[in-house]
């Protein structure tokens, strides 16, 4: 079979890692299977990019940071075809564009929107393992636009859709899915397998262990994901179109973030057009809304609440009393001390108790909520930042996840 | 005016250096005048990326190797393109593909075949200053290829040229050329200007104030380049067609290279076709050959010796034996623990007196000449390695040099 396999920045950290992956690849050509391994930068060279950056420029231009940027992928390339062609494995190392990566959008948060397999396809079919840079691509113009942060995974997919790869299998330094975050919730444990909409839950919701675009893309083109490790032999946990729906707990994992800013516009008129007038702005300022609340209407006045990243904050605030004065609201509040805890899983939607349950054990654990979102598969609580962990543990107990 | 400079990996070492070199060309830009930079990696960039590749291979695949050095020019056009604009001067980093130098060779030693420099020039009537990665190109193939150690130089000489630049300004931590490496004469005086010729002879012969391809290049399109600082403001060396022909000392300047190894051929039979049985397979193991030469022939037998690089040494010596066997002679000696030391002015084969002033010298110093080699305006000695620096500073005074 034909794989997509993609080693991440801490499977690539040193040489010796690096020697590690050219060995696993040479094993697992040697049972008949093609490889084709995407990598990300070496451990911390993105960071260390970005200081250097820092030391020259206040606010760094987009488009030289992503020309900055996009070295380390083409660094750890290089490095793993070197590793592999010593070990007498035929190897080739592709930049995005030699691999035909073709972006589009802004600077540091592009978009695929076509990959050129040809040269690609020529190496696997010579017996070579192409090795390609994951994270950035070209634009038309042969611009180097990166794809935002954890892209590799991304990069990947749509490798492997383009090549009508069997799988992807995201090599990572953890073993596979887990029910919760084992570092804040000791009993968590390792999922056999998740369909997609589950494991984009997870991702979308804060789960760190794959990128939301990628899963998104699988998904749509039905490619079977293998989330494994690159450093011990060991199962995984594999993502597919329909999980095996033995029986069980329908709720299938618990994914947390702690980075949520909220904003409160206060008394806004109840009237056609206001959310846009409030929206809007935001969005021209690259502005990531999250959940949006409103509350029920007074007197058709009401309370707009939203929720956004850290990071984006002081973008929105900076706009806030101009779009208050805008749709004649009387101000807003704001809290940047916030996280989310969500419960995962198809189903729990339809079924009975699952919320209740959730909303039940958070008041007994003494968490607050501030704010409550669904989806089909999915029950969001956004809760103090500081208790986050202890929220994942009681739900993970709750909902007895540790049970298999 | 429209320059083209160069700021080499010394010039472009840290962060600070970077930002100094950015006000550099932003004052020049001020004077009315247009410039294209051209830039190497920072600092010991390279050795550290060779280090890195060594960690994973015992013998990197070429390919690859170009590969990964290529990063080091692609990280520093970033940072200086940052650092321009960040200080309100429009800039745009070009890696070497994106400026349009179009390469082909053997990898690590590629060459240039054309400039398309049509991007460059758009960037420029933009009102922008081009921020090009020096050393390296791609072929036809999209393939990266580095054009050699120094090639910043050639990058940025086929670039001017394509350009139809007015000058090209060679930045370093160096004021200009001088008539011998300062660090070991002391007495070493900087010169006014020199011929194409004269700093061909120069660069040749182990001066590493510039790459001989670089020279030999603007020679042909007789363009002039000026050798300065790109730390302190000081007048520089100007190199051009015409000297300027005042009366003068004809020894411009003494070049020296303590990498020289030398192997002779013993009682070779002086036949016709004996030195391309010696010479070809040399050449087909890229042995690169500098000085031959042949004593004069007794009885029909002959010695024949050359010089070459240390780094290439080993190669030559492992096909000594068949060599020697297939031309049917005697054997062969070696010595790897040489240098160079050169005489180089327009005019000095013909005028009477440079030679044996010149073998005088060094006769006098105790200095023993293992080997001589002649072109029009050179006079080049092959001694031990550890008298180079005595026989720099011993002609340098035999010829005084240090009179204006």
């Amino acid at each position: 079979m034909l794989v997509v396999q993609k080693y991440g920045g801490s499977s690539v950290a040193t040489a010796e890692r690096i020697l590690h992956v050219a060995d696993r690849i040479i094993r697992r050509r040697q049972t008949g299977d093609r490889v084709v391994a995407v990598v990300s930068a070496m451990g911390d060279t993105t960071d260390d990019l970005l200081q250097l950056a820092a030391s020259v420029s206040s606010d760094p231009d987009p488009r030289e940071l992503d020309m900055l940027l996009s070295t380390g992928e083409q660094v750890a390339v290089a490095l793993l075809a070197m590793a592999l062609r010593s070990k007498g494995q035929e190897a080739v190392g592709l930049t995005g564009q030699q691999a035909g990566i073709i972006a589009r959008g802004r600077h540091s948060a592009g978009r695929i929107i076509r990959v050129e397999a040809e040269r690609v396809r020529a190496e696997l079919e010579a017996g070579r393992v192409p090795v390609v840079a994951g994270y950035w691509g070209v634009t038309d113009e042969l611009e180097i636009m990166t794809l935002g942060r954890g892209a590799s995974d991304t990069t990947a997919v749509a490798m492997a859709v383009a090549l009508g790869a069997d799988r992807y299998e995201n090599c990572k330094d953890v073993t596979g899915v887990y029910t919760a975050d084992p570092r804040i919730c000791p009993k968590a444990r390792q999922l056999k397998d998740l369909s997609f909409e589950e494991m984009l839950e997870l991702a979308t919701q804060g789960s760190q262990v794959m990128h939301n675009r990628a899963v998104e893309l699988a998904s749509v083109y039905n490619l079977p994901i293998l989330v494994t490790s690159s450093f011990v032999d060991a199962p995984g946990t594999i993502i597919r179109g329909e999980a095996e729906l033995e029986e069980r707990n329908r709720v299938r994992g618990i994914a947390h973030d702690t980075d949520v800013a909220k904003i409160t516009v206060r008394h806004v008129p109840d009237r056609p057009g206001v959310a846009a007038q409030i929206f809007e702005p935001l969005g021209e300022a690259q502005v990531s809304v999250d959940t949006i609340v409103q509350n029920a209407s007074e007197q058709n006045i009401t309370d707009l609440t939203f929720t956004l990243g850290r990071a984006d904050f002081k973008r929105a605030e900076a706009l806030m009393p101009a779009i208050c004065a805008a749709v004649g609201a009387a101000g807003y509040t704001a809290d940047t001390n916030l996280g989310k805890v969500s419960i995962v899983g198809v189903g729990i939607q339809t079924a009975h108790g699952y919320a209740a349950r959730m909303f039940r054990s958070l008041f007994d654990a003494g968490i607050n909520i501030e704010l409550i979102s669904t989806s089909e598969i999915r029950l969001t609580c956004i809760i103090a930042a500081d208790r986050v962990a202890d929220a994942v543990r009681v739900l993970h107990d709750a909902f007895e996840l540790d049970a298999v």
